[in-house]
């Protein structure tokens, strides 16, 4: 029987596989810096950081670990927000709470030392993130651990902090809601048809037309973001060819990486609820 | 860094990536009951076996802990083969001997627990092979663990076991004669150009070229694998188009397994010796 550890890593290994998932990589399609192997070596290395959570370890320890080891293959950041996703749903699962309210006191319970390893992750890859606002520069999570001494001063927790970024971040809005496009994500992929990587295809492409993706506002803008937004919804509505349209947004370097995140998410619940593969 | 059991698994991974393979399920080919994501949980599965003969268990055992892994999946048999390839190099790495000297004592120092566990593992899957030969009817794999007093009566090890076997299954030639193409493989993928998976699916076509795939002839007979050889020749030479070949194998239903199955364990040594991802 497979634990929540090998679910997680199965997750992020079933997410790079959906095709087509315009814009971000798949079984068909990569970017030249960016491979589809290195989304393999990225799962693999971040299993170590899922045994932890597994196993009851801090939430931000946990997810420290898993990206170090996600990071060691050449692109560097290939799942970094996905981790950032998955990793409180397996501290859930191993209280035996995967579910909202399970996710939301593992949410609630993180403290300021889980923050600390949050800001730590930083060091292992380049995360594109937004500036940040006047007066949080202190707080900026590119600059990594030096961040950590501001951290403890402020005394923020893990859970505040990603409550702070919900607005323009939709992985951290997810752990701060509770999860609810993960959770429901997860019953469409249960009640879905077809081979698991064509159900996590579809509800890449149905989540993606149901909001603008946050990775794509910070990397570009809110207008190209509604964009595609749009031509998801068109997809859906079979008006649009998927495949044609994942080659323009590759073509374009458009790429949704948190809609991707939320994928992994709900496919890392579903397993856990008994999706076969 | 990535461990003999990280990199066993992620051997696995890589190899199924590989495309075109011709014949075998890779990223863009699968059949409707063998999916491509059935191999990635089938990595997964194996691990824990992998990691037992990282922690310096009997070979029989973690193999045999790694095929029930893997067929924790809908297709069943999905990696027995490259399990079998790549388990004794896992030990051997484990030993700090990871070469062909290496790993023929590992296969040396197999006793009659880890044939009788060899035999265990046919319980778990379905596996196509030859009729026994006359007189050997008592261990006929097929019966799986019903053949273990046999064996121990017998008296046989697993290294013995393999080596009656060694003239018609290419794997088993490969752990009874040191592993000759898989480290000419893995010195072949370090050499290589550009990315992981284009280097595996170059070395799968070089192996299918070198020799008549043992799996093909057992599923089908000589004369086809004489045929899938030439073709990968003319493949290689420039003279023929992968992709349609790839096309028209799995068309035709050939998978030369035991191909994949050497070049599975070519990138767990190339990944142990450096190779980056």
């Amino acid at each position: 029987m497979r634990g929540p550890a090998d679910n997680a890593e199965l997750a992020l290994l079933l997410e790079v596989s959906g095709t087509p998932k315009p814009g971000n990589v798949d079984r068909e399609r990569e970017y030249p810096e960016l491979l589809f192997e290195q989304f393999l070596a990225g799962a693999v290395g971040a299993r170590s950081g899922f045994e932890l959570a597994a196993e009851g370890g801090r939430v931000g320890r946990a997810f420290e670990r898993a990206v170090a080891g996600m990071a060691e293959q050449r692109a560097g950041n290939t799942q970094f927000g996905a981790i950032l996703a998955v990793t409180p749903l397996v501290a859930a699962s191993a209280r035996d709470a995967l579910d909202r309210t399970g996710v939301q006191a593992v949410i609630d319970a993180t403290t300021v030392a889980d923050s600390a390893d949050f800001f730590r992750a930083f060091d292992h890859v380049e995360v594109a993130v937004r500036e940040p606002p006047a007066g949080m520069e202190a707080l900026d999570v590119r600059r990594g651990s030096d961040c950590v001494p501001a951290v403890e001063e402020r005394g923020i927790t893990l859970g505040e902090l990603l409550e702070r970024s919900a607005a323009v971040d939709g992985v951290a809005a997810e752990l701060s809601g509770g999860f609810p496009r993960t959770f429901e994500g997860a019953a469409t992929l249960l009640d879905g048809r077809g081979s698991v990587t064509e159900r996590a295809s579809q509800l890449y492409i149905d989540l993606l037309a149901s909001e603008p993706d946050t990775f794509v506002i910070t990397h570009h803008d809110r207008e190209t973001a509604l964009e595609v937004r749009d031509r998801a919804r068109a997809v859906r509505a079979g008006e649009a060819d998927p495949a044609a349209f994942a080659e323009e947004l590759i073509e374009r370097r458009i790429n949704p990486g948190t809609t991707a995140d939320v994928v992994a998410a709900a496919l890392f619940v579903a397993l856990e609820r008994g999706l076969e593969v």
